[in-house]
C-alpha cells in the first residue's frame, strides 16, 4: 500500500541510510522547485498536498515588522531582524538580539510567551545545566520570532498578553500575509497550534515554493510587500549565524551561497534564489537527518555550488559504521 | 516511485502524526508475526527482506552467558542477566549491575569499550552534567552487554582487549547461535558494525520473528539452547527495569503484560511470548517515536491487552498540538 493508495499524498524516496552492505532505514519526501508565478520547475511527490510550513514560515511571520514600521522606530539592527526569523541554538548573540529587540520595543524576558526547552546547541545546553539553571522562554529557539510579534504589538497597541492567539490581530495579519505572499486565499491556508504555541500555517508545497520564490525576488509581489520581503531576506542573508548557529545547515548554506534557507521542524525546509526559484521540502516522516542530503541533492540539480550530499555516519568509537545521502 | 520499484524491501504505511486538521508526518514500516517452526502469521511489507536486528539481539548476544557456564560460575543473578541483555537508561540500578558483572569476572571499568555517550534518561543526563562530569563507557546504554561479553571472555580464556573483533571467538560463536537460532546458514547472517563497536546483525525480518518465538517458547531449539533462551527470557521478563528503565517501551510491556520485548536502534522491536509467537518490527525511516503505537496496535490485533495506542503530542506550553498513532 503505498501512501497515495491510502489517501495521503504521495511522496518519493529522497534519502537512504546505508550500514555495511545493507540500506537499513530509507526516508521519503515531496520537493516543488517553483518560480514567482507559480510554475513548477522540478517536483517529487504531489506538489499540491499540503504541508505545515512549522518554522519555514518564519520569514512570512516577519513581515509585519517591516510593514508596520516597527522594525524602524525601535531601530532594529539586520542582526535582530535575522533572529526574529530564527531557528536558533541560543548562543550569546542569539539571546543578546532577542534582549535588545525586548528593549528596544520596552518589553521584557518576561513578557516571551515562546515556552522553555534546553537551547538546541548541546554545548550550550550543558553549559546552561553546568550551571545549575533552568532553560527559560528566551532559551527557545523561537524566542526572536516572538520577541518580534511582540514589538509588532507594542508598535500598533495591540494587547501583548494575548499575541499567540490565532484571533489576536497580529496573527490575523500575519495569516492574510502569508495567504497574499503565495497567492491562496485565506481560507485556503489552515491553521493549526505550533509546539511555541502560535499558530502554525498548512498550505499546499507548490504555493510555498512560489512564496519562497517572491521573497528572494520581490517579484510577484505589491510593492510593500516586495519592499518588505526583500529587507527580510537580506537581514537573514546579511547574518547566516543569527537564523539558527554553530553547526545548523540553514547557516551553513547561507555561508557558502546567495540562497535563502530557513528550516522548520518536522523536516521542512524553505529555499530561495534570486535567480528566480523558491524550493518547499518535506521529509514525510519528519526526520531531521534527511534533510540536507535531500537538500544538497537538490540545489546541485539546480546548479548550485553545493558540498559532498553523502555523508559517513560514525560510531561511539568514530569509527565509519554507515553512510547517509541522496536516493539517486 | 515505491520503495519496492527501487529495488528496496516493500512496505508498509504503519503509524501517523497528526497536527490540527491534517496529516503532518507518517511513518512506513515491516512487521512480522512468525511462530517457532517459522510460519508467518502476520506480516506489513515483506516479511522475507533483511533488517539490522541492532539492540533487538542483545538476549541473542547473551546466550554465551549461560552456555558457556560463565553465569553459574560467576553466580550472575538474575538482575546481572537482565542488563546484559539492555539497552539501559543509566539509572542507578543499572550502573550497579554493571559493576557488579565486571566485579565478579574479574574485571573493571576500564575494560568496558563500549564507548560513551550521555545516559539516555534524561534526568540522570542532567544530573552528570551538574555534576561537571563527562559521560563514561559504564553510561552507554549497552555497557550491560559489553560487561556480559567480557565476562564470558573472562571464564573461556578468550582475550578481553579485542573482544569486539568479528574474527574474535565470542563473536563467532554469537554469529553462530544468532543463525542456529533463527534458522539460517551463517552466512545468511550479514554483519557488520553496530555503534558501540561489537557486530551488528542482519537477516530476513522473518527468520528474525522466528528466532524470537523460538526464545519466548524454548521450542524449535536444541536441548542446551533452549535451556539458554528461556534462562535469558526469565531473567529478562523478571526484571523488567533493568532491560531498559523509566519511561522506556521495554519496560513498560513487559511490566504489563507475560511478552518479552527488546528494542533497537534505528526503530527495531522485537516481541516473543509464550503463547507461540514472536513479532519484528522495523519503521522504515528508524523513528522511535512510532515503535509505540505500531506495536501495541499489532500487540492488539494479538489480543494482547495493551494500553491506548494513540497518543497526544503536547507543545511547550503543555497544549495538545496532535496526536500520535498506528495508521488504521
Amino acid at each position: 500500500m503505498s501512501s497515495v493508495d491510502a489517501g495521503l499524498p504521495d511522496d518519493a524516496l529522497l534519502a537512504v541510510v546505508r550500514r555495511g552492505a545493507l540500506v537499513e532505514s530509507v526516508h521519503r519526501g515531496r520537493l516543488a522547485v517553483c518560480d514567482p508565478e507559480g510554475n513548477v520547475l522540478e517536483a517529487a511527490g504531489d506538489p499540491e498536498a499540503y504541508i505545515y510550513a512549522r518554522s519555514s514560515a518564519k520569514p512570512f511571520q516577519a513581515l509585519p515588522l517591516i510593514l508596520s514600521g516597527a522594525a524602524d522606530t525601535f531601530a532594529f539592527t539586520d542582526e535582530e531582524l535575522a533572529v526574529a526569523c530564527a531557528s536558533h541554538n541560543a548562543e550569546e548573540p542569539h539571546l543578546a538580539a532577542v534582549r535588545s529587540i525586548l528593549e528596544k520595543a520596552g518589553l521584557t524576558e518576561e513578557d516571551l510567551q515562546s515556552g522553555a526547552h534546553l537551547p538546541l546547541y548541546r554545548p550550550e545546553a550543558a553549559k546552561l545545566l553546568r550551571r545549575g539553571e533552568e532553560p527559560r522562554p528566551i532559551h527557545s529557539n523561537c524566542s526572536g520570532k516572538h520577541a518580534g510579534m511582540l514589538a509588532v504589538c507594542a508598535h500598533e497597541g495591540y494587547d501583548t498578553a494575548t499575541y499567540r492567539e490565532p484571533g489576536h490581530p497580529l496573527q490575523r495579519r500575519i495569516l492574510g500575509l502569508i495567504a497574499e505572499v503565495c497567492g491562496l486565499r485565506e481560507d485556503e491556508v489552515l491553521v493549526a497550534g505550533d509546539n511555541c504555541g502560535v499558530p502554525a500555517f498548512a498550505l499546499p508545497l507548490r504555493s510555498f515554493a512560489t512564496g519562497l520564490a517572491r521573497i528572494a525576488t520581490g517579484e510577484g509581489l505589491s510593492g510593500e510587500n516586495s519592499v518588505a520581503a526583500r529587507r527580510i531576506r537580506d537581514a537573514m542573508r546579511g547574518h547566516p549565524f543569527m537564523v539558527a548557529g554553530t553547526g545548523r545547515l540553514d547557516t551553513e548554506l547561507m555561508d557558502s551561497t546567495d540562497l535563502f534557507v530557513k528550516g522548520g521542524a518536522e523536516a521542512v525546509l524553505a529555499v530561495g534564489s534570486r535567480e528566480g526559484w523558491g524550493m518547499a521540502l518535506k521529509i514525510s516522516d519528519g526526520a531531521e537527518r534527511a534533510v540536507r542530503p535531500v537538500a544538497l541533492a537538490a540545489l546541485g540539480r539546480r546548479g548550485v555550488a553545493v558540498p559532498e550530499a553523502v555523508s559517513n555516519v560514525r560510531g561511539l568509537h568514530g569509527e565509519v559504521v554507515g553512510e547517509i545521502g541522496p536516493w539517486t
